[in-house]
């Protein structure tokens, strides 16, 4: 299945700050057809660093980032279901961000691009859906800022939703979580570099930005996981160097990681994504969480990872919580895994038969159809 | 109490890299008296960024690190018991670093300081405690990286020590532990002005030190704690910034610890300590720890604390076990506090009688009469 990106332009989108963007762009990929009924299309949500690539193999032969997920006779099925995955709006994987050009000025916005939140990511992806002629979805799923996404998609528009896949999120980020968001902003506009921002016409901040990743990377693993998979181990070497170069494998591990995302990354799409999961607040202006999910229309199925410290269980149980004190359908599972918070992207083993199994529930109780309709 | 900081000076030391450092100055402090057989001094051993300075109030004001601990009928009786307690070797606080003029050049070492171990660091100490004309140690204690000194001291000198007190500790950092470390360490060798670790004659690496703290900060702390002093509270603000301005308390104070943290470390000692805490198994060279603890001579109290993620308790009973297994006199205590690695400097209330309960046996099986005797 090779993967193709596609892109939609749109004149303008309004913002919660009070601005509005002009001439935004979407990247996005589809996988399986839509049916005639229009009624089988789930919206991918990706993580913080992720794309619209989430599924196949690209041009240059590299994997979605969920094609462990989606595919045919895969969790997401696209044999039955037509899945849609666009890159976030802020990012720097083909959708308008930082890095885009701005059209008042003809250079890129930098800092000039305005602060977005969760629920400005979601209305330009429901522009995308409006502009595809989707009516409704079948399902909105995502892990980590993925899963805020969807959770977002239910409280905005709560008829165009039939089942929510929240999975490893929150719905409002913790001190713990902005702090480490925090620490890898400190670390991108303290390298001279990031030069307020503007640094397209020069050397990108790297070194700051592969600090901020290496953080990053330590959270989404477990204790338990960088213990199995590096341990004390020595990389390329018999004994301690008795120096400041690479002694330990999960050393020579970070700093490969931190150097290999400058290449890919925006340190300014960086710096916006963050900002957007700190101010995520599901509850925001309403009385509580449980009111805030008081009229939403969907069935939920809410996944999370034990040995997930970055978005604990707790988080999740909270959703949960909250969905069932409305009496709302809600499955949820805490899944047995060492891979922290990695776990949804890596670990699909139980996740793959909970998820098609959830899928196929709606896509019944839905009056679905099979796919092989219309193609958007 | 004031405080009073001494110096002793030695004229060499031997290191387990291979080196000999020369013209070695430590600085220390002691609280209480030595009686007359000199049996009733207690070891002190402070953790990362700590120093000489762990009870009283110094002639600036600033009371010790562990002054809720030390002192007149406190857990460290210094009614009863001499207390000591010395800047390690590497730190910046006194005793010799990579801060210190090199007698080789007349500079600053910078990173032509020779990379040292808790070993190296424990062997200096017990050379202070030699010219203080100690022929003996009731106790060793220490939280953290004081852990593991504490450890050392029984494995490398068995016959030194009544008593071995390791505090929210572990035997050997973990991939974990060391990806933290080596996160700092990067950080601030990506700071421009750290240049190459010559930054004595300009400003320092603030900005790459300043981040590193802030990632220590987060793990000192718990998820619990960080929600109880923070939230999602702003600072100083009704509602949120849509700006990259400080918006929440957590990120005021991670900004702010880090900036602080500046005035008073030095960078490079930053990255001599952490690497040796990484390089710190007490196993090593030996089949393993419970064949490493074989022939110690000490009464153990470990403790640990539940929220403590940076040194978990696991690791704690990974020492007990060890112990026991070798009929060790051990007790062990997880005590339950939602401060997270902070708990054993800030949650002492449950740790002092446990303390000074086990201090007072060790001293009564020991003899060793009260204070009140030569001052060292």
């Amino acid at each position: 299945m090779i993967s193709e990106v596609h892109y939609a332009q749109f004149a303008s989108l309004a913002l919660d700050c009070g601005d509005t963007l002009r001439d935004v762009t979407v990247a996005y990929e589809s996988y399986g057809s839509l049916n005639r009924e229009r009624t089988n299309a789930i919206l991918i949500l990706h993580a913080f660093t992720g794309d619209a690539h989430a599924a196949g193999i690209d041009p240059e032969g590299k994997p979605g980032w969920w094609a462990n997920m989606i595919g045919p006779a895969k969790a997401f099925d696209t044999d039955r279901y037509f899945v849609l995955c666009s890159n976030i709006l802020g990012g720097c994987r083909g959708t308008t961000g930082p890095s885009s050009i701005n059209p008042e000025t003809g250079k890129p916005y930098g800092l000039r691009f305005p602060v977005i939140t969760v629920r400005d990511i979601v209305r330009l992806q429901k522009a995308l859906v409006d502009h595809l002629g989707i009516p409704k979805l079948l399902a909105v799923a995502g892990g980590s800022m993925g899963g805020m996404q969807a959770l977002e998609w239910v409280v905005s528009y709560p008829d165009m939703v039939e089942a929510c896949l929240p999975i490893a999120t929150t719905a409002r980020h913790s001190a713990q979580q902005i702090a480490f968001n925090e620490t890898g902003r400190q670390a991108i506009v303290a390298d001279p570099d990031f030069n307020g921002g503007d640094y397209y016409d020069g050397p990108p901040p790297a070194r700051g930005l592969a600090v901020a990743r290496m953080v990053g990377h330590i959270t989404y693993m477990s204790d338990e996981s960088m213990r199995e998979k590096f341990g004390r181990r020595l990389r390329n070497r018999e004994s301690l160097s008795f120096g400041f170069d690479i002694d330990f494998e999960v050393e020579s591990y970070l700093r490969y990681r931190g150097s290999q995302f400058v290449g890919r990354f925006d340190a300014n799409s960086y710096l916006y994504i963050t900002k957007a999961m700190d101010y995520f607040d599901l509850a925001n202006g309403a009385p509580s969480l449980a009111a805030a999910l008081e009229k939403v229309l969907s069935r939920f199925l809410v996944i999370s990872f034990t040995s997930d410290w970055l978005y604990p269980s707790y988080q999740s149980l909270e959703i949960v919580n909250a969905l069932r004190s409305r009496n709302h359908d809600v499955t949820y599972c805490e899944l047995s895994s060492s891979y922290g918070h990695d776990a949804f992207l890596v670990d699909v083993g139980e996740q793959t038969g909970i998820v098609s199994g959830f899928l196929a529930r709606v896509a019944k109780e839905a009056g679905v159809s099979e796919g092989k309709g219309a193609r958007a």
